[in-house]
């Protein structure tokens, strides 16, 4: 294959590769880029409601998602404490972490795959 | 780490590993699933209008959307011939070849090995 436009795509400046992956159950998202950001953020906040408002999400729309990939994966995801001094928190469980964890781990692999794979494809001498 | 649902991850079924690569340029799509299939549709028809119709688009739209393309990636994409018998009609360039071929060529890959890393990083026993 003859390279396709090497100068432009050499420069990172002008044309990027972009990668979006997600997990589906029956059509319906399972885990993906929000709920990762949803889970980091009750993590460091310890707090769902707190998580939701840097989030921009309603409460009630935060846990929607968070019971939605507990069923879609048979986890629970979060420790809940009502009440108590602060209106109570919440805190990941051991299962979501090692979801996120694993996340992280595949989305960063993927993405340097992509970039090297993409490189070879188009780049190629 | 632990397996993670190992009886839901390993069904295919139920859970789906779904990914989404596309190219952009200065945050605007250069390349991606949609022009694909359109350039595949004027092969395959030898005419933009018939390959618009048959995707649902306006003659406009898909014509923005090769434009698009041809000034992203400085290509041209389309040899187009007006009127005579027939209406005229459109044939792809040896660069718009390359480009769907290469494209393909990194989806296929690209699907394959996220399919395995994903079935490594989350399944390991």
């Amino acid at each position: 294959m003859t390279p396709l436009c090497q100068r432009r795509y050499n420069d990172p400046d002008l044309m990027k590769m972009k990668l979006k992956i997600w997990m589906e159950q029956d059509g319906s998202v399972a885990f993906a880029e929000g709920r990762r950001m949803l889970l980091e953020a009750v993590d460091r906040l310890g707090s769902l409601n707190a998580a939701a408002k840097e989030l921009g999400m309603s409460y009630r729309a935060a846990w929607g998602k968070i019971r939605a990939t507990e069923e879609a994966l048979g986890l629970k995801l979060l420790d809940v404490t009502t009440g108590g001094k602060g209106g109570g928190g919440a805190k990941l469980t051991h299962d979501a972490r090692d979801l996120v964890s694993s996340y992280n781990t595949f989305i960063k692999k993927m993405s340097s795959i992509a970039e090297k794979e993409f490189n070879n494809i188009f780049n190629q001498k």
